[in-house]
């Protein structure tokens, strides 16, 4: 597939046209789950009805073009090579195929930052208690993300097995400088996990401009694919250096009666049972956001979200929460003498979607701004400026 | 849901009615992926429309009773409760879950038998390979099933720290008289994990008769579930002993910054992040295994089967490789001089989907049958006899 050399600008008719549920809700849940448009739908669809009429492997086996597309949609939006991508359930298990895969000794320093998301806080604590690895919380600098100068300081002193960044927190606005954090550890010659879970769809990400060694991404949430799909980058030279936590069939092949050879590529991080109609419609959904122009969709993203920021920050009684140098389409917020579930549940029976964030999600960087729970609405391209408006009214009218 | 006290016969013609693809192919393949009714398929397109309709977070808040039914109906099928089942991705992350989870020691002996199946043999190899834990195949006995009384012998041999036992080979028809195992290994109070991956949906199974202390499950074989769902049970006692190889925040609660505790529950072993449509479409396939009833399933299955193996046992040239005392709707056969690929695609070709099963899927058994490859013709109750009869005559074109 060839791209414009210039994007263009989205077409929000045409991208709204292409979204079944843009009309029936106003969605501000993208960091959830976007709503799917229809390429992606029809593709899922499509290939869950040959499943059944003709048989699961069957369907598989004539649709091994499309699978195979889902590896390269994905390579192309990373800039990586189809070997280093392995296809998994989810982000969570792209992550923990990697994190848990790494070699930890006893007084092995992992590092990370205060907006550290809470399953990949409770990995590193639970393999810190298998291993007596030591989790180092990195501090913020004074626009909210991850100090790099902090960082470099940490990253001299030995040993440091592991960096391990969350990109786009789960709530916050902010977008962790990845790229730089990527500088030092190549520097220092540690590998670099990066969790792009909401930042991919949304947000540029090469990873030879990020530097990582790692990368997980989910596919519900800014790329706009089915549930129960996501994927896991390794560098090549990082793939052989990771045992992965689980084999399988898919991941090793049994060569002998007591012997097995693991897969050169990170094919060894995936399984054998798949959700093929869910992979193929990620590649579909990779595709689409890649006609789009990942480019046009992050000013678009941005756009609305600073729209929203700064209309609910003129709000009397409203506190935007976000932090960061660099903001995106997340965007937080408290009402004073509002519970924010409440305000959910006011905001769903009004016919617009938001969700609540949690201290347990984000605990470190939460208690540090002794925040206990927010409203997080989170844009997506195809939403409107009509909309941003109509959210804007919708939480006046319950602030009062 | 009540199930009538006597279960009558299948009633085939509407079986096959709610069969989508049954009068568009010949499907011999149900051991690989079972064709879905369409009460399974209404349940997955339904909640997808409605995640692209309302947001997928919405869709799932609003099918939570359809959610939770999933896992009454896996607790009702296998006769436990909702709270020792785990719902994940597949059979071999269920299996995985629980498996990887499982303190190993050196010296620890890991029994297992001679149609133990690929991917859980990778497993144990890895395992050994990290902990120094020993894996021993129990022989089989002359009818091919696992050997009761060797399996005795090896029990009383310490320490035993697991018997693994696949219930269902993924050929050779054999039905492993896990039952049996089971008694031995709670009078020997060793832990008792039984991959059930081929048995569900075609074989009663009863955790409490079974003696089984984990079992995992898909739910895209016998079951005729999607592909990309399938189910752990780890027995009460069980659960607390085992410390999940990974960790989320499905899994645990970040109960203080360096804190956490473990669900004490089988979700455990579960994730956040789900594929929420196939859960829910599980869930309506095992309710409507059991409307039909698990034990006249069998009944029509093996029926089925049995005319299968005899007519093909008749045929100058095919060999039937099946073993065991009791025999599952798995009949697998080999026709001298042609390959089993071969016979597979131009099976295909004439509207009949078969697989093949290689060495290298359970090489311990097929190395001591000599065996390379075989054709696995795999039946469900809704085939019908003359499909049998049609198969037959197919292979005979194609034998000469």
């Amino acid at each position: 597939m060839s791209r414009p050399a210039i994007q263009p600008e989205i077409d929000v008719t045409r991208a709204r046209r292409e979204t079944p549920g843009a009309e029936r809700v106003l969605h501000f849940n993208n960091a959830g789950a976007a709503l799917t448009p229809t390429p992606v739908l029809e593709a899922l669809y499509g290939h869950l009805r040959a499943e059944a009429e003709m048989g699961g492997y069957e369907a598989a086996d004539a649709a091994a073009p499309q699978h195979l597309r889902a590896y390269e949609a994905i390579a192309e939006l990373l800039g990586c090579e189809t070997e280093e991508i392995a296809l998994v359930e989810n982000a969570t298990r792209a992550w923990d195929m990697a994190f848990y895969a790494m070699p930890f000794n006893s007084g092995d320093r992992i590092l990370t930052g205060e907006a550290a998301y809470v399953s990949n806080y409770l990995a590193y604590l639970h393999v810190a208690r298998a291993t007596g690895a030591v989790v180092e919380v990195v501090p913020s600098d004074a626009d909210g993300q991850i100090s790099l100068e902090a960082l470099r300081t940490e990253l001299r002193r030995q040993p440091v097995a592991l960096v391990g960044l969350t990109h786009v927190p789960t709530n916050g606005g902010l977008v962790n400088p990845a790229e730089e954090v990527g500088k030092l550890t190549r520097e220092a010659g540690v590998p670099f996990l990066l969790d792009a879970c909401q930042s991919a769809g949304q947000w540029p990400l090469n990873v030879d401009a990020l530097g990582c060694d790692m990368l997980s991404v989910t596919g519900r949430k800014y790329l706009r694919g089915p549930r129960g799909t996501g994927f896991l980058y390794v560098r090549k030279g990082m793939i052989e250096r990771l045992d992965p936590p689980f084999l399988d069939m898919r991941a090793a092949s049994w060569t002998a009666r007591n012997e097995y050879e693991i897969h050169p590529t990170a094919r060894r991080f995936e399984n054998w049972e798949s959700y093929v109609a869910g992979q193929i419609a990620l590649g579909v959904a990779v595709d689409y956001a890649l006609e789009w122009g990942i480019e046009p969709i992050r000013k678009r993203v941005v756009h609305l979200a600073t729209t929203l920021r700064s209309a609910l920050s003129e709000m009397p009684g409203v506190q935007v929460r976000d932090i960061g140098r660099q903001k995106c389409g997340i965007v937080t917020f408290t009402v004073d003498g509002r519970e924010p579930s409440d305000l959910q549940n006011e905001l769903s029976a009004r016919g617009v979607n938001v969700s609540v964030t949690e201290r347990s999600s984000s605990r470190i960087d939460m208690e540090a701004r002794n925040l206990q729970s927010m409203v997080r609405a989170s844009v997506h391209y195809y939403n409107t400026e009509d909309e941003v408006a109509r959210f804007v009214s919708e939480v006046a009218a319950l602030s009062h």
